[in-house]
């Protein structure tokens, strides 16, 4: 049997629907986020990158790079084991007391990323709960998606953002089931906000535990960055909060953070966190040293939110449509899949502007965008040159303006 | 509805049956390797590592940690997006080049780890190959499992190591329809090794492609550290081998390696490959500069396998039970649960040896064991130490001894 046709049928149908992906070989800057190196057959160029979600720019940060040098030298490079068998280091107790605190919880745990927290945490919880029921929002992440399809038990998906019609779900469960009500805080390509008090009411009216993904917004929200439940002065009553050491604190990683009952429940069931090599001491070290220096620092936060909305009202004032929402991202609309990804080739090639199109099926067919994630490190020069770059190319590919 | 209650509920039972666990706190030394400091309480005592997967003392190796620290000055911390949105490094690019080159295959995967890239790789071959069948050894690691389980096609579990039963189920089944036989070369827990050829002749007889998961073997066997098929001359012949940064290579992360197409078709459809944040450009530089190294010195695995057949020898002399098998792995069996965790922990105490219990469910009950894996680090006087131990314990605990 040919398997590699069989391979090349599934990608032909891909390149024919026009989402096939190539990937933008980047070399970042150390000392000069937002800027990279581009590598393209064999030539380098310099270009200026507006879709990171090194959103604070932590991943250069001097406190975060000491850490991580000094853990190598102290340590060495992996943790050379499970957690179990030899991979539990010092660095990763650290850390999860770190987290733990972050989000005024027991206790933390780590995983290896965000995706895997995810789907090993919700996937535990619905598989070992007997008579467990999944209430999923619409738009929850793919990791959360596949977390719930691998626990089999049974689900409800209510409307995006919508508390009544959570409500409507919970009100025909068997108030004796176990539930699980899991949503996040910032959705990452439309940029809106859940309500997340309405949502706390509905579930603790029905007896659901709560599971909020904060990836999007522990680091950028609340006093200490412990995300929009802080800033909400919620955290206290969602059961479980999992965050990612790899968007806004610069690093790699993910975690759950709950009671101690809850987090020794899922370090003891869960495959993914089990059977898993655990990160390096020095990504630890450095995870900790990111989260310490934002729980002191609103310096970023606020230089961060200044520089989004210098771009929204510099977009408003040429008529770029971008979509309204409470959040750091500014998705520019499209609306067309191949003007989409023209404009951003255009942008890499003439203008040394990086920033990758979201096509179907990341957003829905007519969202086609542009995802822009301004930093503390853009500088008013940077804005300007997208923002001129924005309008000619606006006007090149014949693009619809907002009316101001 | 008292959800910390059914959590403890599991976990009760789970310390009823003995299975609870507990975790060393480590604190790895580089310059030292296999010595770390343990932390309890506060109090920090020095222990010799036994149980390392760190199997060739990579993780502390000048050239790898050299690429770190020059990686993290150049790139900073993090790779800032997924693969696809701005997370795509020079360093990935440079790192897959050189694992495509270590199995002479076209192209190669990174994942964020060898337990990701087992659950989509074969989560997605088996999803989305119309009536793909999987047929997977019985004895594969629990990452392979749960792919299998993700993708939700016909799957058959054949006889560990056993190409006869193999054949046996792939004789019945439709010839039209793609088929994955998957297994390891180096099964972690009894250290023994898959018949790979004669698996690959019925593989080919029947038309299935192979999927070989070489985990616990590269770095470790061939000339150039590409595990057991290159030893054997057989990476041409198998379709996909799979593979782990984070053992020999003494870094973290996962890969896979096949033609260009197959590889092409995971980067495009895995949902664990597209969804996550990329690893750190200094974890893909650590790993890359330690495949070359181990490409071209033999003297890391001339050592460690002295150190094997040496220890080996010493317990043979004193008749402490081991399993014999041809890989670098000495499981010492007891055999019993309780006495399995009282020796490790006694040797911890009283010893300053850190090995860990393994028991059920690791192992099946009735094969409790200390998995001792010796590097080419731990001295003379290391092995002496640990065999004088062991004797003092097995008397101590009644245990049986090998007649010599």
């Amino acid at each position: 049997m040919d398997y590699d046709s069989l391979f090349r049928k599934h990608l032909d149908a891909l390149r024919a629907e026009g989402n096939y992906r190539v990937f933008a070989e980047l070399e970042r800057e150390n000392g000069a986020f937002p800027r990279a190196r581009r590598h393209t057959d064999g030539t380098v160029s310099g270009v200026t990158v507006w879709c990171s979600n090194d959103y604070l720019g932590m991943g250069q940060h001097p406190v975060v790079l000491t850490a991580m040098h000094e853990a190598l030298d102290r340590c060495g490079a992996g943790a050379g084991g499970t957690r179990n068998i030899s991979g539990n280091n010092h660095d990763h107790v650290l850390l999860e007391a770190e987290l733990a605190d972050l989000h005024g919880k027991e206790a933390a745990l780590l995983f290896t990323s965000g995706y895997v927290s995810n789907w090993a945490a919700l996937g535990t919880l619905g598989a070992k709960l007997e008579g467990c029921v999944i209430l999923s929002d619409a738009f929850n992440h793919a990791s959360m998606i596949e977390g719930i399809r691998h626990a089999r038990c049974e689900k409800r998906i209510w409307k995006h953002n919508d508390p009544r019609d959570l409500e409507r779900h919970l009100a025909e469960l068997d108030p004796a089931a176990p539930k699980v009500v899991a949503f996040e805080s910032v959705y990452s390509m439309d940029g809106d906000i859940a309500p997340i008090a309405e949502i706390l009411d509905v579930a603790e009216k029905y007896g659901a535990m709560t599971y909020l993904d904060e990836v999007h917004a522990v680091g950028m929200y609340g006093p200490r960055g412990g995300g929009v439940a802080e800033r909400e002065g919620l955290m206290d009553r969602v059961t479980l909060i999992e965050g990612t050491l790899g968007k806004a604190f610069g690093v790699v990683g993910g975690y759950v953070t709950g009671s101690r009952d809850l987090v020794d429940f899922i370090r003891s069931f869960a495959s993914g966190f089990i059977f898993t090599t655990a990160l390096p001491p020095a990504v630890a070290a450095g995870a900790r040293a990111s989260i310490r220096h934002l729980k002191g620092s609103d310096m970023e936060r606020m230089r961060q939110r200044a520089n989004v909305a210098k771009l929204r009202a510099r977009l408003d004032a040429i008529g770029i449509p971008h979509l309204p929402n409470p959040s750091h991202i500014v998705p520019v609309m499209v609306k067309d899949p191949v003007k989409c990804k023209m404009i951003s080739d255009i942008l890499l090639r003439d203008y040394g502007i990086y920033v990758q199109p979201i096509n179907y099926p990341t957003v829905p067919k007519g969202g086609e965008r542009l995802r822009l994630t301004p930093t503390p490190y853009h500088s008013d020069a940077d804005i300007d040159h997208l923002v001129r770059a924005l309008s000619d190319l606006w006007s090149q590919c014949a693009l619809s303006r907002a009316v101001a």
